[in-house]
């Protein structure tokens, strides 16, 4: 939304707010009414629940669900509860099949019942059905709202059939076809079926080649095939082939904004929100980075054991530790670089567990070139300084070859470690994502020092140690 | 991609390459067409260009163009080069216009020349029209294969019209209503219009709202809007209102995917690669990784500086040292959790400029909270390995005190610098995601260097220092 926008949407909110304090119902409906739904939803969006109550109690029916299906899930949730009974019904029974799901699964166990029982018949097995597949699955994102033809009928039977039976579908871009046992043997685009003569039969279309989805798949697979395939929207079979329903690109690209930023937090060392940043409550959120912080302290405490195994070395030498940060901090980042650019491969399934020796190649390369950078410029800032200044004493230059070669060390190491942990996490089944960044630093900051003492060990010996 | 499709993948391939050896053209062309588009083009991407342009000699117009879209640019470029150019012409003029975009816009300047030169005259000028929009532009994304009508047609005038210009449409579920100019007056879905009667007018069907992209929006803008009005398609318009062109989900499925790898490369400090791993050149990645981490480098080099500050305490007190990697990874882990959250939030519209006092309040908050849960942390192992060695000497109780209160100090700094630098770089028309998380761990370690010995002067007066 641009600035534009939302001071429209405050205008919009104002004038809401005047009418209904005005109790000027026939002005507050017809105000309405002019304006476009998405804009209409996101302007109640700061209004009180029971004034979103009153303004959808005015509504035309068609034109309150469609209002009622932007609004997002959380307000979904309150307004259910401030409107009566009859006018929940008609909501529920009016949305779309997808979108209820969404909004019952984020409602506690009972209230779920209470609104499923107020559903028509077929809405309330449609709603059972969709909510009785596993979560995340692309069983819970399809809706059922699609239209199948036969082989066997002509455009013109098909028209016919459309013209009768479309009226609520969500995307007629493709139509299906099914065998008389509702087995998926097909799919046709639309624009094939208008641009043939009308006594064409459907089975003259067909190539009898298809791409289907699973019920039981989880939806980032979803995602994955809408991906290769550039398709508008997929037909979803069961395991036995039946067509139950499609799911949408539309609610594919939210999937995708979803993932990505579960992984994106989770590359950030936060456990995945589920929420938006502002809507998550203060203690859940609270919750899920205190976790991970815990863990990364309690791996990081290790540096505190393995800089107690060098006190002797610091106290002989202090121009040793004023190196420490630059030297672990270097080695961090080349290995969230690297681990950051595998995982992130991996999710867009550019990477397989078998590549792991053509990446382990790459990056042995990549972490020898850049900490040879980094250790020049870490020995010239050394050499440099002692230039001017007495700060690291009589053995600069050795001090210089130290810094510089435990930075070739420690990036090198850095880079094969953070490029190697997403695929031993994969390896057991654990989420690359998930943990590789964060692992990733802790691992080599400990190790990192490990290397920078034991090559101050070397070169310093006889000299400062 | 799974592993047995791998396989499979492998199994065509072989097929492949030994139709080939064998010459045996008329075997390879009819396994050839058995496949799915989809399929071949996967299968190919291992064979040399040389068998590639064999293949594509031998394939059937529209599978070979079907299969040729579904390569990955790079792929596109090299057959390009292998293909007769009476056949690169056939491909060329085919694609679709959005995806001959993609490949032209990544080939060299004078290699486009040519191959515009190739097209038919209408093509042509659709190809100079596309390629004539800003980089990174909805019009660099859009198709102009979509169905207009008008409002005075009927849904007979309106079907015929589309059963003789319908053919090749990217997408007919959402058809457009212009005026005698061309200017777009509404859209209408596909269902209404085949679910209404025969004589009904377009004008009928409209309701005059409608949401339309602006060809000059960037692409990212385009991907909002989809989410936001849960479309399959949207109009492209020019400023003036004319309709120009259509995005389809499918396309904004892509944009939202490698948008998010931008953002992702970006938090992990690297430049945006802009190809999929693998295929980036070595020189290139390596310059891409390198140029951040040299400036990352250079700005904790200031570490040092201020370590320099800090020789003397240090050498006082020994013990000081030991704790270094754990405050400050403590303080970058905090910051980057922050940033992370806040980044991820302003990519997907959640936070505004205005909302920043909102944010510094709560992250005020978490930063305390967090602070106070991991200096009670490092508190209680500071006592309790005193209570086992004599590794932090007689003072212990005072170091544990100095760790417990510059953990606090640098986890509540790290939490409010993450969480506000996006907004700062918002502010200076920066991009958040490229430079917050990295930047944040740089001025948190420098900083938190700075906190951590002050805390240590004040609370060590008298006894250590």
């Amino acid at each position: 939304m641009e600035t534009n926008e939302l001071v429209e949407l405050e205008q919009i909110q104002a004038v809401l707010e005047d009418l209904i304090q005005q109790r000027h119902w026939t002005g507050l409906k017809h105000y309405c009414i002019e304006l476009d739904s998405v804009v209409l939803a996101d302007s109640l969006r700061h209004i009180s629940t029971q004034d979103q109550a009153l303004i959808f109690r005015l509504l035309p029916r068609d034109f309150g669900i469609t209002t009622f299906e932007y609004l997002d899930i959380d307000s979904q949730t309150k307004l259910i509860k401030g409107l009566g009974q009859s006018q929940v019904a008609a909501l529920l029974n009016e949305m779309s099949p997808d979108d209820r799901t969404a909004l019952l699964e984020d409602l506690p166990g009972p209230v779920v019942k209470q609104l499923v029982d107020l559903l028509s018949p077929t809405e309330r097995q449609i709603a059972q059905t969709l909510l009785g597949y596993p979560e995340n699955s692309v069983g819970r994102v399809m809706t059922p709202d699609y239209i199948t033809v036969r082989p066997e009928w002509t455009i013109v039977q098909s028209l016919d059939y459309i013209r009768t039976h479309g009226h609520d579908k969500e995307s007629l871009d493709v139509i299906y076809v099914v065998d008389e046992l509702g087995k998926l043997v097909d799919d046709i685009r639309i624009n094939q079926v208008l641009t043939v003569p009308v006594t064409t039969f459907i089975s003259d279309l067909m190539n009898d080649s298809f791409v289907a989805l699973i019920v039981t798949d989880d939806k980032e697979d979803a995602a994955t095939k809408f991906r290769r395939y550039d398709r508008t929207s997929l037909p979803v079979c069961d395991s036995d082939g039946f067509l139950v329903g499609i799911v949408t690109a539309d609610d594919v690209i939210d999937i995708v904004a979803e993932t990505d930023t579960r992984d994106i937090q989770q590359l950030g060392g936060v456990e995945a929100l589920d929420d938006p940043y502002m809507q998550t409550p203060f203690w859940v959120m609270l919750q899920k980075r205190a976790r991970w912080l815990i863990v990364l302290f309690i791996g990081e405490m290790l540096t505190a054991t393995a800089m107690g195994f060098f006190q002797h070395e610091i106290s002989k030498a202090v121009v040793l530790a004023l190196f420490i940060p630059l030297i672990i901090s270097s080695g961090g980042n080349s290995g969230s670089q690297a681990s950051t650019l595998i995982v992130r491969a991996m999710a867009l399934g550019e990477l397989k567990n078998a590549d792991w020796t053509k990446v382990l190649k790459r990056e042995l390369l990549s972490g020898l070139a850049l900490g040879s950078i980094l250790g020049v410029i870490g020995f010239t800032r050394v050499v440099f300084v002692s230039g001017f200044t007495k700060l690291y004493g009589p053995h600069w230059l050795e001090i210089a070859i130290t810094v510089g070669a435990a930075l070739l060390g420690v990036v090198t190491w850095g880079t094969i470690s953070g490029s190697m942990l997403p695929f031993i996490l994969r390896k057991f089944n654990a989420d690359p994502a998930s943990s590789s960044a964060p692992f990733v630093a802790t691992i080599v900051d400990v190790t990192g020092l490990i290397i920078y003492f034991s090559v101050a060990a070397i070169i310093l010996h006889g000299t400062l140690l």
